[in-house]
């Protein structure tokens, strides 16, 4: 059975999505959770729920990593901290993988400095799933966990978001798509000019360059770019859909007529959120890592806590990693003949 | 009066959308108005509406350049295109200002190349002027200009932001920050690092580093940024914000009781779309061009192109481009005060 780390501490909410969201992975999933974080507020939040013989075990750690906390202070000095332990769960064995609500930077801080790098990988990279017009998810890798890169470092990207996508989400053939500023081969940056002519050579559909808006309309399967570019991209567009639905609320609320056309609506309006919600694919996977590690936004909730779980699971049963080794290394032979 | 060239063959529509807003900016804002383009094709548009007495005159040009275009090859072989007339008209002192919904990349070379940058600046950049949470326009620059920048360049970007946002859009005191990945000074990547130490001594209100999600929030007036950068955060937002709204026709026309719904709140959803209208700030403004030249989205419908229209006097009646020649160079004295 699949064993799965949750850091109990880590969400807005925590400990109430976490264990609420666990309680709910165990019944439908299958797998077996490790809640790490303080034992009487698990257990608290535990008598809530009818769990006591469930799958589920209560792994005690003193400390909490908070999102005020400096990073590279909380990953040397916390040690006893919910990540910490979760992570040392999955290091020596006791865990297959890991599920954080919390700090994001501290998470992936604590799980290369813990986990370490898969030996293919330069630089393991966050990959975030998100809704695209056409009901079928598109990745965009990496979202943040490395603002300067390298060429090839873009090409590892792509490639371990193409496996992603591939295993987990289902795709048999993924387009993959270089984000820039126009389709056209000269458009872009100096990074993007070098990524696009190593791209060519890929053991994979390669589309070529895409551009912002084509991260939305689910032509792409993959969208790779740098974690800057792809941390900005990912947070613009979530600040849009904020200050759209604020808005549209704002509209809807102000004459009564519109408040009875929304009230009538809101089926409509369920399924839209439906369609549109984040949480629906279960957090960013961070790939490249050792064991399995998925961060989730902080202010997820249980059913976002769920769908990571379910994620966490699918890169074990699938063998995201052991993929990633093989085709990272055939790949590297292909593209870069001289230097393997 | 001030006299504005339009490119009358620029946009998807052209040129009905042109004409049509032109004519209704001669009306509100008392300018004249050059239609530069096919003589035959502005004329028939031209009897659509009764615009005979108005301050409007055609400058003929019998070449297009089209989207599809490559541009070094229009910029370089399409001399007698209507971008290189009406640009020529701002270059010889018969226009003060030129309007295009045309190439974007092509009316940036050819304002770049006939009219050319500003003494003081290094690098001529695109602001994209786009709506927040709170009513008040944020401008985003740059968003396509320049791809690969040096921190100066950014700190250029900044002060042509502060002015027009201070100027043409009435800030008083605009508050300016620096596009990155996080709050904390250490966030960012190498150029955002550099730029984030020599804006602190800026003249201006710099609140320090901004998100993604920021942007849209309200609560800055000017966002900084390269243009790549600037680029695909300006595309991802219109991306979400186009598949939101098809996600959400598509729901709100599922069922009859959501068409019912939708149709009672049809005022609230004609508010929203006004509020939400990039169409409403018309168009883009390229800074640091001697002269003055903006850029709107090529599917600009007539009311675009007339803000554009206003803008564009607004630059001119606000001497904007005498404020960045002064401010740049007496900041450049505080920024840089060994190289003046």
């Amino acid at each position: 059975m699949i064993t799965i780390a949750i850091d109990a501490m880590g969400g807005d909410t925590a400990p109430l999505a976490e264990v609420s969201g666990a309680i709910q992975a165990v019944q439908e999933y299958g797998v077996k959770i490790l809640l790490v974080g303080s034992e009487e507020r698990i257990r608290e939040e535990l008598r809530k729920h009818s769990s006591s013989r469930l799958p589920m075990e209560i792994v005690p750690a003193r400390e909490v990593i908070s999102m005020q906390d400096a990073i590279s202070q909380a990953v040397r000095k916390k040690k006893d901290s919910s990540l910490h332990v979760a992570a040392r769960l999955v290091r020596d064995g006791k865990a297959d993988a890991l599920v954080s609500a919390g700090n994001t930077g501290a998470c992936m801080a604590i799980s290369k400095l813990i986990l370490g790098a898969l030996p293919q990988v330069d630089r393991p990279a966050i990959a975030a799933v998100m809704p695209t017009a056409r009901n079928r998810p598109v990745v965009l890798v990496d979202v943040g966990a490395n603002v300067d890169c390298k060429p090839n470092h873009l090409v590892q990207f792509a490639l371990m978001g193409e496996i992603f996508s591939r295993t987990v989400l289902g795709n048999p053939s993924p387009r993959v798509g270089l984000l820039s500023i126009g389709e056209e081969e000269m458009k872009g940056n100096e990074l993007t000019r070098e990524v696009l002519v190593q791209l060519k050579n890929a053991p994979f559909q390669f589309v070529g360059n895409v551009e912002g808006r084509d991260i939305f309309r689910g032509e792409v399967d993959v969208v790779v770019c740098d974690g800057f570019t792809g941390n900005v991209a990912l947070k613009s567009s979530e600040g849009v859909t904020m200050i759209m639905t604020k808005l549209l609320r704002e509209d809807l609320s102000r004459y009564w007529t519109s408040r009875l056309g929304a009230w009538l609506a809101r089926p409509a309006f369920r399924n839209f959120k439906r369609r549109f919600d984040y949480s629906e694919y279960g957090g960013a996977p961070l790939l490249g890592i050792k064991g399995v590690s998925i961060v989730c936004h902080g202010s997820s909730p249980a059913n976002a806590i769920k769908n990571a779980i379910r994620v966490a699971r699918d890169c074990c049963n699938y063998h995201v990693n052991e993929k990633i080794e093989t085709e990272i290394g055939e790949a590297q032979k292909l593209l870069f003949p001289a230097s393997s």
